[in-house]
């Protein structure tokens, strides 16, 4: 619906912080590495409509109950966040510490505790160490500001630089701006591996409406990246609502729904592909569109076999235009296609149609040379598409989760 | 079954040829690389029972249409198999090819086309050269003889090694032989990745009781392994059963079919670990064991999502016991399992209980630094149990797929 040429979506500068009413800042207090920022706060004015998604992990960690808590009773002030340790796998003391952090975030920030949500990412199944937390908690409460790059920053595991996006639209004859930061880096797969996304607007929304334009959003963004096809227990994106555009709130019936949606869709769609340009090791993003099938759950799930596929991952490392590992990552999908009816382009080089397609085989890797690679799937089947993001398989993604504690 | 404390089986050296009525041979053909042998046959002395299963994945190479229609003929007499192309991708002129490969070796071999099944692996996409293809089933027809070295040899891509293995168990009175060769290094997942396995026994077996003894063995065997998550077009096991043994046929009811069931059992899972202990670019063979489970596809699946990690496999290659991930793993397996009950191992150490157990992480780590590494999860849900096998994730393995075709 994002595609209704009457939308007009401005991009903007910065991330959670643009809409107006809401302050970030990061310190930090020693859990991730000397010196790297690893305690996150993001405050809201006013009370915020929230709507959240959570990772589909069976095993979730402890943050992820207090903060479908919190945006269960309504009314969302501030976030906390510490990277470095991802308090998951840490029994009834984690699920304590999840409470202990969001009480100390709650006094320092001068909300009430049930207000706070709470996230944390990093090495799974140790204790968090709460003392350094809540130090680190009260100093961030006094570098909040207007702009988010200590916020950014401080989120981060592995990710080798921010992840910020923003953009505007008209909403009931009023601007409303749409924010967002996010991180992810490892442990990246579609159903939101590890990956945090904290994301803001001014517009006055309902709260079964906002979930309904999350889901769909990190349907058709975040559960649409995979790194390494691990899915994190600790992954959430939320999105808070403060209402200081001054629109009539949207529900689910609002002609500028779509505008809206549109707009929270562009920024996550950012995000997305900073998270899989950002992939441990990675030294290009791949983007995988499948044209032509019954429909979009279907192109999704090709889409995303293809971007995840460990042979095709490494091929494209290796600019080797070996588009046979392609036709096999989309026989693997689990959903029904006629590989006889196939087209496939490497870039803007056709190699297959039902049979290989004679080409250059030194064009075809040349598409594979740049930063961003491009591989699409034509099926002739129907008219839905879909988009999916990953990056390539290098020697540094071994390196990296090779030692990642050590 | 095969548990059952009466059946004694007893391993054998050597692989498909072992049981009587079997030959095999193998030449160098110019398709994989100069020298390298590529181009096998197998022939039995007179018709067989035959069973096959095949990948699962939707886009499948020309052979194996050819193969199904041959086994399903009945009275099966020999196999074809070239390596370095895979006859996949390649449209209606591939399945000419592999009707051409079958006829070509009906020839030589002097059988009837019908009764020889046919295999390729190596690159997807590209056509088989049939006049080395032609020359090279001649020049096989000539090597054939008991031992199965060049056979075996035949039959690798990446392999670093040859790939064998036999048994023999007592049934109606009699001694039979079980013997099988394998291939699979890269592009092996459970549901037949890039794997062929050409599996002989000199019993009678009813052809229905055959196949439902080989889908067995291959669902806690070959499915059961994974070495980078990709499912292969090509792959095929094969079970061909010449009756020279004399047996009295076995049939679904017989009472001794769990001793040959479990002789079968026997080779598919020592070729099974022989082929993850020889993935692309492995150091270590990594066995995972899900214990207490409800039922035996739940602990497979759990299983198999651990020993298909990336985060899992490249912290074994670091020798970093980062047991976070195992739980990760299980978590999106798909199937309910509850992580407080859970307890967890590496090699003999104890590293969680509903809880993080502490522990020496020097010796987690350690368990984690030998050729075999186990990892071993308790779910106290009930009775039932399955392992799994794969490999680590090294630089090697990257090297090897960015460069596959280069």
């Amino acid at each position: 619906m994002n595609k209704d040429s009457t939308i007009s979506i401005t991009t903007l500068a910065g991330g959670a912080t643009v809409p107006p009413g809401f302050r970030s800042g990061g310190v930090a207090c020693g859990v991730r590495g000397p010196g790297e920022l690893d305690l996150g706060l993001l405050l809201s004015e006013g009370p915020c409509s929230a709507a959240a998604v959570f990772t589909r992990n069976a095993f979730k960690g402890a943050p992820l109950g207090v903060t479908r808590e919190a945006v269960e009773a309504g009314g969302l002030r501030a976030v906390v966040v510490n990277s470095g340790n991802a308090n998951a796998a840490t029994g009834p003391r984690g699920v304590e510490d999840a409470y202990a952090m969001q009480g100390a975030a709650g006094e320092a920030l001068g909300v009430e505790a049930g207000r706070v949500a709470v996230a944390s990412t990093g090495v799974i199944g140790e204790h968090l160490p709460m003392d350094k937390i809540r130090a680190g908690i009260k100093d961030a409460a006094g570098t909040l500001s207007e702009y988010g790059a200590s916020f950014a920053e401080a989120i981060l595991t592995t990710d080798t630089r921010t992840k910020e996006a923003a953009a505007e639209v008209e909403v009931g004859g009023r601007t409303v701006t749409v924010g967002g930061t996010a991180k992810g880096s490892g442990m990246i797969h579609p159903n939101m591996g590890t990956m945090l996304a904290f994301l803001t607007t001014d517009a006055a929304v309902e709260p079964g409406c906002l979930q309904e334009t999350l889901g769909l959003a990190a349907d058709r963004s975040f559960n649409r990246v995979t790194v390494d096809g691990d899915t994190s227990p600790s992954d959430m994106a939320l999105l808070l609502a403060n209402g200081a555009a001054g629109n009539e709130p949207l529900t689910a019936g609002s002609p500028d729904l779509p505008a809206f949606a549109g707009a929270v869709e562009a920024v996550t769609q950012t995000l997305a592909k900073e998270i899989a340009r950002d992939g441990e090791g990675a030294t290009r993003l791949v983007e995988v569109m499948v044209e032509g099938a019954e429909g979009e759950e279907v192109a999704a799930a090709l889409a995303k076999s293809v971007v995840g596929s460990s042979l095709v991952k490494a091929a494209v490392f290796g600019e080797d235009a070996n588009w046979g590992r392609v036709l096999t990552a989309m026989g693997y999908a689990g959903v029904p296609f006629d590989p006889d009816g196939l087209e496939l382009w490497f870039g803007p080089v056709k190699v297959f149609e039902g049979a290989p397609v004679p080409h250059e085989a030194a064009e075809a890797n040349a598409a594979l040379a740049s930063g961003e690679v491009r591989i699409t799937a034509r099926l002739g089947a129907g008219d839905a598409s879909a988009t999916a993001w990953g990056c390539d398989l290098s020697y540094e993604y071994v390196k990296i989760n090779g030692s990642y504690r050590t």
